[in-house]
């Protein structure tokens, strides 16, 4: 029998007593603090339609939902075929499981999916970002979702990234981490796999001397970004290929990190996109 | 005699009553809404060095500072010639006095200054933005901020924009919309001073049949930004010389539009930059 979407109305059976899946929504701004979860680094979560259906097309096993009927119904045929429940409730029981007041009317938890493969991720992208030391969560979120409308097809974590799969991060990439395969590593693990796979290496710095069009014609590009203040470190200015300069007004400070890589991205171009404008 | 900044050490004159102007910095989170200020719209507010000295550089005439006695001895060389008073006290006292913790260190107040002319600042530049809708205060920030980074020379505020100098926005600009000459006016002035002075307009929406780098080669260009989600209205595309495109992924959503913003002025580039990389 084909399975369907348990829904639950927590105004007809009362709000269940732990353990019970609503707990993944229960005090929501720990999520990320819950060492119980598979991985050991808590759920992933998703708010809002827009988010949720990513995380439903995403390769994250989804196990709940929480929301107003209006968004829960919005969200039919995504949950067509689901085997998970979905707790449907007013906007004043769900602030109160939540902890606080949701204008996003609805949430999915999951389980962390697999990592993917590096080497078989290289092997089918193009394009792909290499971050380090990009530890906060927002710039982070903002990377993928500008590396996911540019056509950049993974994004690897070097040491010093944050998680990718924070709460914060996963709703500033509009969900999009979710979307952009990713894989972390140490800089000699995640060179050898690029080289191997034949990218140009091209990092970006006020001190490059090439811009990034420069590299649009490679058919393999790696774009190393360091964090806004620091920037990339020494050994992984020393990794790459070419330095990377987005030329700015002098005296100006440096972008921030997400637009630098949104720049850039552009300026390389994608066969994921139509061209590079 | 050579004006000098006052300082007042407030550990030992005493926090000093109102009417003071110390009251500059009081209640803070408020500090947009005062329409008693020049111009009815509230003072002008630094927060941090960075942000500090570009207001001490801008035209808007500083009207005091608050800070611990680290921060403005960094700024002494700034100070030194300025006649206002530097409150100088603990970090402690600064949250009592601003109403929350700012772990900034040194705040600066300043008057408005007089509204640029629309005619001798499209005169002087030869890149400029214009924005329609953006009504977030951190959008509006970021956008000044990537406007002044690369080489847009000065930003026009067309209908349903918010003020650039709240507090948010300053901040998020990291000081740049007092740095980075507005005005703001009805698409007809708007309009009919650009074509004036022989602007070329480029209306960025998804549905653009050309890349940002098809206006390059002009030597005065005007790009047209619409807030994220709704984009530019049916009049401002009706009015554009061109409608341009950002390449993206299909079935991504658009760029947040500090973002788009920085990808078309770098893809048009600028006098003020090197070359466009």
């Amino acid at each position: 029998m084909r399975p369907v979407v348990r829904i639950v109305d927590l105004g007809a059976v009362g709000v269940p007593a732990s353990p019970s899946l609503l707990d993944d929504f229960r005090d929501l701004s720990r999520a990320d603090r819950r060492p119980d979860r598979p991985g050991g680094r808590g759920l992933v979560l998703a708010e809002g339609t827009v988010v949720v259906r990513r995380l439903l097309a995403s390769p994250y096993p989804p196990r709940a939902l929480l929301g107003v009927p209006r968004r829960i119904d919005e969200l039919a045929a995504e949950l067509d075929g689901l085997d998970v429940p979905a707790f449907v409730t007013d906007a004043a029981t769900m602030a109160d499981v939540v902890g606080f007041h949701l204008n996003r009317g609805v949430l999915a938890s999951a389980d962390r999916a697999p990592v993917p493969d590096l080497g078989a991720l290289l092997a089918a992208a193009t394009r792909v970002a290499v971050l380090e030391g990009v530890n906060d969560h927002e710039n982070l979120g903002s990377l993928f979702r500008n590396a996911a409308a540019l056509g950049v097809d993974a994004v690897l974590l070097a040491p010093g990234c944050a998680d990718p799969l924070y709460r914060r991060s996963v709703r500033v990439s509009m969900g999009h981490v979710l979307r952009v395969p990713f894989v972390a590593g140490t800089w000699e693990e995640l060179v050898s796999a690029l080289r191997a796979h034949g990218y140009v290496l091209g990092a970006l710095t006020p001190a490059g001397d090439v811009g990034p069009a420069a590299l649009a014609d490679h058919p393999r590009v790696a774009l190393l970004l360091g964090a806004e203040g620091p920037g990339l470190s020494a050994e992984a200015l020393a990794l790459a290929d070419h330095r990377v300069r987005i030329t700015m007004v002098p005296g100006v400070d440096s972008l921030n990190v997400a637009t630098a890589g949104a720049v850039a991205f552009h300026a390389v171009g994608s066969p994921s996109t139509a061209g590079c404008g």
